[in-house]
């Protein structure tokens, strides 16, 4: 292998390979199993994410099943990400030294073929994060994961929205979605009200949720994490898009059912994180909600 | 304008042209139409704050309907300053880098008018913070909180307290905060069992609160940023002082409201957060406890 | 004192001296009086720690009534160190900032005697915190705490676990950690489904606890700053031992007792902060499972 040649193009051929038409019931199917996956499977996932939502992020992976390690400094983010089983980066609070890290963690995860996640929080806005971005996009991420106004602005198609909070709804951001998968070889998902999520050539909708994930810190960045589970416990890459779904769907559900039994933002967090330790096979088959 | 000459003094004359007495029920009445203007507004806050408290202090800025966004590192503290609508610095662990955002984001603030908090933990006891401190008030902080100790260490006249405790009294203290007031040209609010608030013309204490916000860490740290949002929605400089204050009734009420339900620190955490996005321009009128 | 004489050994004196035996309720009742003496001494816990833990870690230090600081820094670590009553160092995420201060202040600990913990989280598979590790012991720690791979890894004598979590059983580990404690002439304590506690010449057995500790992020970490607490609350360097032991049966006890109110990780963790407000000599008395 050249140093000409990306390293990895295996997992983006399977990708475009495993165009199949999606089906309403089948990728329900999968994503139940996803779910039964994560707990056999335990999967180890780096994260590298913003100070802010460390302990949120943490707690979801174990609730979850999987095994949180915040490796994210230089010379250790680097190694750690071939032995992980899948990888998050999210861009919140990216100091030098954590940038660097990133770098590191995201070329490593590139050649090992260890799949990871982008989280491209507030790009467009602010000038570091928003050249760091473009700089890791080169390592193909697997999945990048935003809001719309963070897409488009990965995109290069806007400047980003207001601090953290998106200015654009879903629908404008879904063209500059599918060019970004397209680039990356990989999986774009636009959380909203209602999330987006392609590989280019497929694409569909979910509609779990509840809005007070948008009133606990980490709400967005947690699934990141969970995101980079789900996809360190695909049987194999050409699952990845399924897996991403499942993903969102595990982790909206639980927020559903977590939203019936608060009082507020306080509490939402908590009984989010329990029943996240709880959501099963069988509730994905009777509550997600999937258009295609 | 002249580089020679403060390019925010309009802020300070504003103030100190705004030496009209003060009436209890003038400061109920304003602080409860503060509360609602918070909700109108949502403003974007900029938080430069220690590790520890992150993720509670975001959280309680998103229970009172503000949009945190914690931006501290080199190159973007600065320029989203001139964005947010308002910014809270607090010292409690100033790594080098965030020292470094820290001096840009105050220096963009105080150009741009944006509102800034300084919360000096600590400062007195700790050298790095200390000297820190001293730059940032060159920058002429709108308001200043911290415990009796830190603001007796601020304003030069003790060494600090035991660790982020105060070793002073509040009453011990107020000479120093209306010192340091006058100097800053802005508000100077000490914490402790009834809180002093002064803009070094005007004084009043505050009554509510509980001590269960004592044993959660960021139960003080949280207020600053609290503070930061509620100038940020005030309508001008002019009620700076009036709006200090209702972010602390707001705050030390919902903290009262959750220490009746709470079974101790863990669970008054929660409730707090859930008061804290519930308390309301009628709880102002009917529980806040004023002293003129 | 010579600078060629290490000038804390009448600690590691005094350690070695206090080889009398053993007895099971001379323990039991010695740990009950520290709960006690944390009550009264109120230590102030210098905490160097992961990113991911902070938040989690103070409050539980807040819960069992020490007063937290976390001063991480180079020019302050050291000097708190000095200052306060106990100190851990947690290699979660060392940072070259951080680490920089984590040495400053294990020489300050060493030199005037401030009893000191070192929670070597992941050594053995990454290089940084590794090799940093080994210039920590030079400080002389008075507790190792660890899993049985993070022992192992710090005593030399296996590569380390799989993240954060381990891959040996404690039994595993037991030798190591005898010779470890020679070797330190302190304290290690080994986690498990029983931990495991030597000063090289006596060990102990102590089966409370809950598996839901390790669903919650830093349930191992926060124990470490809780053993500084006690550690800093001793009358004396003779009873540290008995000191780490009452401050696992502390913390273990309350997670029993919050695991008996937990539908979940999440509502454990709030009911495990407010178990450890409330943990009781009584408790100890009645509950304690000790094993000699």
């Amino acid at each position: 292998m050249t140093s000409a040649t990306p390293p990895s193009n295996n997992t983006s051929l399977t990708s475009s390979q495993a165009q199949q038409p999606l089906s309403e019931s089948a990728l329900r199917a999968l994503a139940a199993t996803a779910i039964e996956q994560i707990g056999k499977k335990q999967p180890l996932v780096q994260v590298i994410t913003n100070s802010v939502v460390t302990n949120f992020t943490a707690n979801a992976l174990l609730a979850i099943g999987a095994a949180p390690a915040m490796v994210d400094i230089p010379q250790e983010a680097g190694p750690f990400a071939t032995l992980a089983s899948g990888l998050l980066i999210n861009l919140g609070t990216p100091t030098p030294t954590q940038a660097q890290a990133a770098l590191e963690a995201a070329q490593a995860a590139h050649h090992a073929q260890t799949p990871w996640v982008l989280d491209p929080v507030a790009v467009g806005i602010l000038p570091v994060r928003t050249a760091l971005a473009q700089q890791l996009l080169d390592f193909k991420p697997n999945v990048v994961r935003g809001n719309a106004s963070e897409i488009l602005a990965v995109s290069g198609q806007s400047a980003g929205g207001r601090g953290v909070d998106t200015t654009n709804t879903v629908e404008q951001a879904q063209q500059a979605a599918v060019a970004l998968a397209l680039r990356i070889q990989g999986i774009v998902a636009i959380s909203g009200p209602e999330d987006f999520v392609t590989d280019g050539h497929r694409h569909i909708r979910l509609g779990n949720g509840s809005a007070l994930l948008t009133k606990v810190t980490g709400g967005g960045c947690a699934l990141g994490s969970v995101m980079a589970a789900y996809l360190g416990s695909s049987p194999s890459p050409s699952t990845y898009f399924e897996y991403t779904c499942a993903a969102i769907l595990a982790y909206t559900i639980a927020a559903e059912q977590a939203a019936a039994q608060a009082q507020g933002p306080g509490s939402f967090a908590l009984h989010f994180i329990d029943r996240l330790a709880q959501v099963s096979a069988h509730d994905i088959h009777i509550h997600a909600k999937i258009s295609i």
